[in-house]
């Protein structure tokens, strides 16, 4: 009995979902094609996110290429940190993760081991591919970033990017500008991210090359109240704290509010994008009871970071796979880039009316200092500007000397100085989403087997927004005018952007199963009745319920389906 | 005065359409970004561009890493033949294009030339970078794909794809199952593809990495008219063939039925397609008397093609760009994959009715031979079997001797044999489509300036379809209630799928201004009659007309403006 991946997999090329890449040449691990359907799929998926971070949100979305200069990377820490621990077993020459290799002997902490701890540990292990005990082998780093040469003669290092968000934090200046100075604002991408992974065995859940989608928003360090935080105050989800984890409790039921008010979770905003997350992931198709959100325990989590939640969603064979990181990264990324580039990665923020500030000031008596001090009178004077003195002067230290400079030499001034505002380094809200990991999850948590009339049923009950194709027009016969019927009905679909697909191949009851197993919601049948009455067959994938509708309505209906406005319950 | 290339691009950089990439580090040529506007841009073109080639084409999109194997180039020809000569200025150091500096100096044909040609012509002329004479410098091919590793240890050459088109032609086996093993049928692909380019200096024309739009369509060598020929019959276009270039004529304008019959154009795929272009790129906002298609001259054209096009546009910095290549590439691809792979890239037609075949066969006669030859009969017997003997029989080279079989010695036999269809190797339909280019030229071809009130106007003439803001939704005056209104009219816009910016600052004019250098086509002002009989203005970008409009209407209508199914003038 194959299990839950394979059965899904096995579906997945048969039916044109998922591919292994340029198999006549043997493919390649870690890198997968969408074939026809599977493409359709990721763009449904893709498109549902930016209806819920362009149109709700109302981030802009920008789009910066793959490849990268090196000193992007060494400012974002990927070029010094972004690596594995890697060693070739002697025997079978197989390189193999190091931690990985401990772990499968439940040897705790091994992510977290150096490279000599790993070597001791891992001498006595056998090695995973040939079973050999590994012996005393060299652990070492191996980074993980593609790299590659621009332009002739190795010009330049490029690396293709390990995650889309670089691009996002090196025109933040631009963005700043095109959201005219102000905070908050968030910008989002989507696109290709790279992994050089050493030896990835997980099929879709750990890919080489991936898509990602991130948001990078960026607010006032002292203001982490969600301006429409009210869209999910009230939203109530499992959440798994540190605080459960550390005592191996269930995750706690509670409102978004109720999170941020007990300091389960950092802020608004970390809240708002946890629950909009869990939203999104039900919306497309993760099953609720095999979603959770976990929150970094202090060794998981970034030094700089001050709040960080994984949505995990389950898999029958992986596990809990992280799909969907959500972390208050504060300033780090900007001020990495700023010390990086030298430049200024910072808002002004003018104060809506300027503030007054009391300032004192000391002004030197220059007309006093210059026959007494000479030469060192300007030294005295800078010297005087930069302190405060006691009301018997003060002892300044002058080419070497002490000296007493009395109230005789200078003047304080007490002021008033209008501050228009202030310079601020943005803190960063990242909501990542891994898009491949997404569309597999769905995938396995919408495939159903079950019998009908003595006969295996295989059903990927897709939301009907997610699916590939959303409805199916069959004609009963390949005749009798009934293929030009259904024919026109397909292209009505088509043109109000429905995903239609026209099939006269088979027996009818075949034709169902077939849309049945790729997730197609809705099926309409062309009979003879057709011709006599201008009514069709409407069929419900899930409850395999018919009902007869007039052709007239069909784009407007099946239209109301998809967007969930009407159900076909009520038909 | 500027150029319009730097008018365009100063516009594109302030105004968040296209930007420099990680310019805190410096940019790198070759290399852009898209901004907010550019990429919402972009993702319209992209979505027009799948409306014509998978909703009203039918074929299916699919998606393939952007890094592939070496094998898949080396199949290609690209590992080989995918190459500029390059040569290194011996003073300053500069990489330069050999032929570009011989073209910069009207040396003809410089293009075709090989290295040691290059060598001779190039030494007596300055680098363009420096000046100096260049002098005996020695001329290199520089292959244009970017390289990298694929996981540790150096263990697998990995390329960044150099066209989207590879992955579908790998996928071939997989998607004529996909389509149920039935001709014709097409795949396409839009994403990323890379071509280090030596020293890119023409901005947007010549990326290293770019976004391909690729339709494969894979037909019957001997069925090249387009089943929907009919369509595009009677689209009338000009068209540059190769006569026409070879005597400095003009480009012929002519129907695609005529280009057919005349054979101007090679078949109706290749014109079906030529016209397809030309709607598609009038309707991205690409102005026609800028655009022309220009047939490939011999000696341009790749050997195996049959035919091939390219649409080029005109821009008044770069002259003549090529856009859009359309090609009858035969059965050179799958091909070439076959040889490499040595797998069957091949479709089994069965023919409607198996075909009855006359066939001869000999039949020997072993009784006879196996006295006669002895250990030799089974030979003899082969033999006979290949051959087709004459009344006399016939004389065959047995173990070096020659021997005459006479017809005593076989039987022959008349046989009807049913023959139930052919294999056959598809030829492709390729047109291949520059976004980034494209993108340009609507940029370019919608750039207008006059003098309105005195002051100059700057407008971007985008069709609603493309504009990435199609709708700014103003209050009149930032309080008293307005924005409310038109923060809900802004609402019910986006919540229909429309692009739809709120802007509440500065004098009316001043965003009205600020929107049509953007390109947005319309502009809904609330004022304070809207408050009594809820109306609200409706402007056009181009004309600067003004029509009163109710506001219930508006989402219904601006859809209708947008889509092309209601105009401003009959409001």
């Amino acid at each position: 009995m194959s299990d839950i991946y394979e059965k899904i997999m096995d579906l997945a090329k048969r039916r044109g979902f998922i591919w292994p890449t340029s198999e006549c040449y043997g493919s390649v691990a870690g890198f997968i094609d969408y074939g026809p359907l599977g493409s359709m799929m990721k763009r449904n998926i893709e498109n549902i996110w930016r209806k819920f971070y362009i149109v709700n949100e109302g981030y802009y979305e920008i789009e910066c290429p793959t490849i990268g200069q090196e000193e992007i990377y060494i400012a974002s820490g990927h070029v010094k940190g972004f690596s594995d621990k890697m060693c070739q077993c002697p025997h079978c020459k197989e390189y193999l993760r190091a931690d990985h290799v401990a772990e499968g002997h439940q040897i705790p902490g091994a992510s977290a081991m150096k490279s000599e701890e790993l070597e001791s540990v891992i001498c006595t292990l056998p090695c995973p591919a040939c079973e050999e005990v590994l012996g005393p082998v060299g652990v070492f780093s191996f980074n993980l970033m593609f790299q590659t040469t621009i332009g002739p003669g190795s010009q330049r290092t490029g690396y293709l990017r390990p995650e889309t968000a670089q691009g996002i934090f090196t025109d933040f200046q631009r963005l700043l500008r095109f959201y005219r100075d102000k905070l908050p604002f968030g910008t989002v991408q989507i696109g290709k991210s790279y992994r050089n992974e050493i030896s990835p065995r997980q099929g879709m859940i750990r890919l080489r090359e991936f898509t990602q989608a991130e948001a990078e928003i960026f607010v006032h360090p002292d203001e982490k109240n969600h301006p429409r935080f009210y869209r999910y105050a009230r939203y109530e989800m499992p959440l798994l704290g540190v605080p459960q984890q550390m005592s191996g409790e269930s995750p706690l039921s509670m409102t978004m509010q109720e999170a941020v008010e007990k300091g389960v979770v950092a802020n608004e905003y970390v809240a708002y994008y946890l629950a909009l997350t869990h939203d999104l992931l039900v919306r497309i198709g993760v099953a609720p009871e095999r979603l959770r959100f976990r929150q970094h325990l202090p060794d998981e989590r970034a030094h700089y970071a001050e709040d960080c939640w994984d949505a995990e969603v389950f898999s029958g064979r992986f596990g809990w796979v992280e799909t969907v990181g959500i972390a208050d990264r504060t300033d780090y990324d900007l001020r990495a880039h700023e010390q990086q580039s030298g430049e200024r990665f910072a808002v002004f923020l003018p104060y809506e009316i300027p503030r007054r500030i009391n300032r004192i000031r000391v002004v030197p008596n220059m007309g006093a200092l210059g026959p007494r001090f000479r030469g060192s009178a300007k030294a005295v004077a800078d010297a005087l500007c930069a302190c405060i003195p006691g009301p018997e002067g003060i002892t300044l230290t002058i080419d070497g000397r002490e000296v007493l400079i009395t109230p005789d030499l200078y003047e304080v001034r007490e002021e008033v100085v209008e501050v228009p505002g202030e310079e601020v380094t943005p803190h960063v809200i990242e909501p990542s989403y891994g898009i491949d990991r997404m569309i597999y999850a769905v995938l396995e948590h919408s495939y159903h087997e079950e019998i009908v009339d003595d006969e295996e049923r295989r059903v990927l009950r897709f939301p009907p927004a997610v699916a590939p194709i959303q409805v199916a027009v069959f004609p009963l016969m390949n005749r009798d005018g009934l293929p030009e019927i259904a024919g026109e009905i397909a292209d009505a679909l088509r043109s109000r952007g429905i995903l239609a697909e026209y099939d006269d191949s088979g027996a009818i009851g075949r034709r169902y199963r077939r849309q049945d197993e790729v997730g197609t919601p809705f099926a309409i049948t062309v009979d003879y009745d057709t011709k006599e009455d201008r009514t069709v067959t409407l069929r419900d994938r899930d409850s395999m319920r018919q009902v007869r509708i007039g052709i007239e309505g069909i784009p407007d209906l099946i239209r109301s389906l998809i967007d969930g406005t009407a159900s076909f319950v009520e038909l």
